[in-house]
């Protein structure tokens, strides 16, 4: 009898062909990240509870995965609170762990720290379509660098590696945390409310205006403040939509610092830049406002006609990763959405493999010596069994990824030369 | 005040320099089992606990990680047994999980499949030196080939990647379960006794003929058998340091499967062939045993002499992967012990980073662009700021990886050509 045996729910096993998409797909980032100096690190899947749960990872550390202490009595006393039970948990992202690890590594790592993880994150979500309870995150972030220049540097690579990887049509999303504070602050928002006007902003692409304001009464923000905040936010995207930042942000924001306007204009000439060069579209876009707690400065996401949501997204954020160590220290982040941009992009070209097909009189030594033969010539092949209908064999052979077949009959002579098959069918 | 920020006890942070090396160590070696055409798979991280404690893991199912069910109330009711409050857990190896994978998607896997998985599995171990909580397994399976065809194919692929990968004056050990098993039955021993006598004997190497004898005393296996059996083992291992198998297998073990005997003269033959081209060593030892009970026909190990342990152990496992489709299906593995072979090998040479140091005053737009002329020449290349004393800061660029620096100073004209200085002091 067959039993149940399919993975855990919400997770998945990967057959041949999509961890061959897999690799390609993260071999051709990782080599455009290295050209910039990115260093790829790791981290242990498993981390602290105390530090997963440090309130850096908002609403995903609803999601986490909580390992069982070891040794523990096989029946609990009476009210055991389940917190005493948990020292573990399975990391949710990998900006959470690269703080950890930058502390515990500062002496020894680079100045500024061009960081490349590229791993497994576990996330106890709602199973649904496209979205995995384990799944892989592609993060790169520069540490130590307070200039633009990480900015600019992150927005260029990863629209490199995307670039890359095949992905056309793609659309840089740039706004600043700091101009949506000054925003919020010029309507008279006080400040303990900007967190929810931010979220309720953020929502504008799924709910409209109305959804937004609807939230905002909801929340009971004022509604004189919200209604300005609101009409500003209108008029900076108008205005965006128009030109440069130069042009119109001193006017619609004449509060504004003048370091926040001059690194918008430097984000601003290299998206230029990369749009005359490498055919992207960008937008300034006030309404975007990626969801973490933590960003502290520009912010940025990158979209796609085929995908809903956001490919990659990253930005600023000064206060985490110094956080163990008493101090702040700069950082800035992107991180490509490898399930998503994965699901875009059609197979690799597939390797050549050659079976060698074997009758059964066929000697092991003589099946063997033959796939050597092809080995030795650089070739990559397998010994197959001959096995029954030989159309159908030789078909299946092709669905399994071979593209030729050498026969190996008993009768043969073994001086003869062999010959090979195509068994690419198409392309 | 800085906090711990050690990763979890018994798990480590990798640095830029480890991963490189790992990355280099496992590129080679998925190279060269591709050429055999072993393709890759992956499961996820996260088993049904019942699957993982389903016997198949041996002493390794005593060190699972346990994960807890989501959902729960944060207080227990009294006399909670804590397997209720368990569903998942991390899987401590990747055989328990090919056999799920294998029947969960055996319609669409070749025939035969030929599988290669690298990934981290999870064992909650004391920690000691060299030996983590978290670690990358690297294993190959040939699945349904019933044949020694997959034996010797795994051996053959196994020692040409660990000569690749650059491990010299490897041996490999050879056995054989159902030899073992016929030389049990021969020297009299009842059949319930053999897995604690498999158990001693494969101490030997650690404890030698006393502390054997002296184990299986302790577990009260009838003297004159046992010794009967130590005996033919110590017969065996003799005549084997003299000659090939053929010579003395149906001499010692007169009731000898001729299958049994066959098998071992065709991968023995194959060991010699590799002997002779590829300077390994080899042994027969009917003393190598292989902790897990799942073993069914030959098995084998790799040592090296930097190595105390094996650096690839493996055999043949018929009745573990059908155990979910409820019919058997022949298997064969060879994991190679990553971690172990890490250990021994030096670091890559390093890959070439071009610093594009800049002083204060040059703009960032100017900086960017000297890094970006770089790239564009096909270098690898960052922008990293001038701080400190210029000689202390060029020695720590060559710590961190870079290989040369440019160095961008601001009165500069920049129409002069920028000037490489090497900063590796050693080859």
């Amino acid at each position: 009898m067959k039993t149940d045996t399919s993975p855990p729910r919400g997770t998945r096993d990967l057959l041949p062909a999509a961890v061959a998409l897999r690799d390609s797909v993260y071999g051709t980032i990782r080599e455009v990240y290295s050209r910039y100096g990115y260093q790829r690190v790791e981290t242990p899947c498993l981390e602290d509870i105390q530090r997963l749960q440090g309130g850096e990872g908002g609403e995903n550390e609803k999601l986490i995965y909580r390992v069982l202490r070891r040794g523990l009595a096989e029946s609990l006393p009476s009210d055991t609170p389940v917190v005493a039970l948990v020292d573990l948990g399975l990391r949710f992202d990998l900006t959470v762990p690269l703080a950890r690890f930058y502390a515990n590594n500062v002496a020894t790592l680079p100045v500024p720290f061009r960081s490349l993880q590229f791993g497994p994150v576990f996330r106890a979500e709602r199973p649904q379509k496209g979205r995995y309870r384990q799944f892989v995150q592609c993060d790169i972030d520069v540490i130590g660098e307070e200039s633009v220049l990480a900015e600019v540097e992150l927005i260029e690579a990863t629209t490199d590696a995307l670039g890359a990887v095949g992905l056309s049509g793609i659309t840089v999303r740039l706004s600043d945390r700091r101009l949506l504070s000054a925003l919020a602050a010029g309507a008279g928002l006080p400040e303990p409310s900007w967190p929810a006007f931010f979220v309720a902003l953020d929502k504008l692409d799924k709910v409209g205006w109305a959804g937004v304001r609807a939230e905002l009464a909801d929340r009971d923000l004022p509604a004189g403040p919200v209604g300005a905040a609101l009409d500003r936010v209108e008029q900076l995207r108008d205005a965006a939509a128009k030109g440069a930042p130069a042009g119109w942000l001193a006017e619609l924001l004449p509060g504004s610092d003048e370091r926040v306007v001059a690194d918008l204009m430097t984000t601003a000439d290299t998206l230029d830049r990369l749009a005359a060069n490498r055919g992207i579209s960008w937008e300034f876009d006030p309404t975007l406002v990626r969801g973490m707690g933590y960003y502290t400065g520009q912010i940025f996401e990158i979209v796609h006609p085929s995908s809903s949501g956001s490919v990659a997204g990253g930005g600023r954020y000064d206060r985490l990763i110094g956080r163990a160590l008493g101090r702040d220290v700069p950082a800035c982040g992107f991180s490509i959405g490898f399930e998503r941009i994965v699901e875009l992009l059609a197979a690799p070209s597939r390797p050549e493999l050659v079976a060698v097909l074997v009758d059964t009189d066929v000697s092991l030594a003589e099946a063997a010596a033959a796939a050597r033969g092809l080995r030795e010539q650089g070739r990559k092949a397998a010994v197959v069994r001959r096995q029954g209908r030989r159309g159908a064999q030789l078909a299946r052979l092709e669905e399994w990824g071979y593209t030729s077949a050498v026969e190996l009959r008993a009768e043969r002579d073994p001086t003869d030369e062999l010959l090979e098959r195509p068994l690419r069918s198409s392309g």
